[in-house]
């Protein structure tokens, strides 16, 4: 982690910071805690700064650690960025939340799709959607989490939530066999429909396109989600 | 797999492939291999198009499946590209061959650097690179291998074999921590370097940059490997 993730609550005093869980065992096995050390720490969704060692203590297998902090620093810039995913396979789930988060994406909404198998709404993973948000914003050295909205049926939530969520926005769906290109550089607010493993049926493209999306390609090469998502973002913004 | 590579050796006269490896085992067990089922084939180096079923026999373990192929098709052009990067850990090394594969670079040079552990270079994964190839050749629709170079000694590599590598080409170093700011949409032949996790060191972004390279950043989002090179990727081509 590039970055440790405190809150409120870790407070014991205005500036006096006091971790006793898997940060303070991450912070004596991979930082050698000791007095005077520092580290970047950031405050969930609030200023990022340094934190200064003042006491470190292993007991067996209990770790505590105190660091004074000070925190100045803005967060970066989240990318005016909405991702509509289809539901990831489980063990695919923490890297691409990990990967979108620490890319800087605002907000995440993950849908059924087809070509999702009904099994992936049941995975334990979806329980930890938040741990893997933090993973995300301890690589990439933020703070402020990305929201993460599920949605279980296609049909209500295009034809009853989307118009909403695309509202005064550009909408992009990314479809490998169509013929106009993804655009560059836009800057603008986005909202930016991905398919499943090998892509929306094409029931599906034309329900997003009926609610205001362009279908664009990348060219004719198929690629993972995973990989695909980043170039996007990296095409895009 | 989205397409079958064959090579000269599997064709049992001119329009006929008979294969009874890892790739028969695949089209019976997920292309529910039958008389008349048509898959996409492509030849290593060189053309691309259909396979019709004409026989498949399974016994036991071993399985056999013979096709027509017509083969009509350019596979994809490869990106004008070059990617340095410095040597993955082995866990990586899969996943990220396969995925610059697909991406369509042209060519990888691995590289020592500072903080790549000295260990990876004996991994018995190095040895398995051109089926890591395959994998993303095989994902992406393409036949063209990306070609691989190895290079465990820094200094050498960047005095003497890199100034022929960036003759007449762009050449640019991802680096965190420097103002300029990454081209963009650039089409033209670049050779882009990368480096490990935690980033070259000083010394050897100085001697990137003495050898002609730029250096440049996305931004102060610190990305993993494999989110920054396919972001990367998007946003130069």
């Amino acid at each position: 982690m590039n970055l440790i993730l405190i809150t409120e609550r870790d407070f014991a005093s205005t500036s006096q910071v006091v971790l006793s869980d898997h940060r303070a065992k991450h912070i004596h096995q991979v930082h050698q805690a000791e007095p005077g050390r520092r580290l970047k720490v950031g405050l969930v969704n609030g200023l990022m700064g340094l934190g200064e060692v003042t006491d470190a203590i292993k007991s067996g297998d209990d770790y505590q650690v105190s660091l004074t902090v000070e925190l100045s620093q803005q967060p970066p810039e989240k990318l005016p960025l909405t991702v509509i995913l289809a539901l990831p396979r489980p063990k695919m789930l923490r890297r691409t939340i990990q990967n979108l988060t620490s890319l800087g994406v605002a907000h995440l909404v993950l849908i059924n799709s087809y070509r999702v198998e009904k099994s992936y709404w049941q995975s334990p993973f979806l329980h930890q959607l938040d741990e893997y948000v933090q993973l995300g914003l301890e690589q990439s050295v933020d703070t402020v989490p990305m929201t993460i909205q599920l949605e279980k049926r296609f049909k209500p939530f295009v034809e009853d939530r989307l118009p909403e969520l695309i509202q005064d926005k550009r909408a992009i769906v990314a479809h490998p066999y169509v013929s106009e290109t993804c655009p560059r550089d836009i800057q603008t607010p986005l909202v930016l429909a991905i398919g499943p493993e090998g892509g929306f049926i094409q029931y599906e493209v034309d329900k997003l396109i009926d609610a205001g999306f362009d279908a664009v390609t990348l060219g004719q090469r198929i690629q993972k989600v995973e990989t695909v998502l980043p170039q996007l973002i990296g095409r895009l913004y």
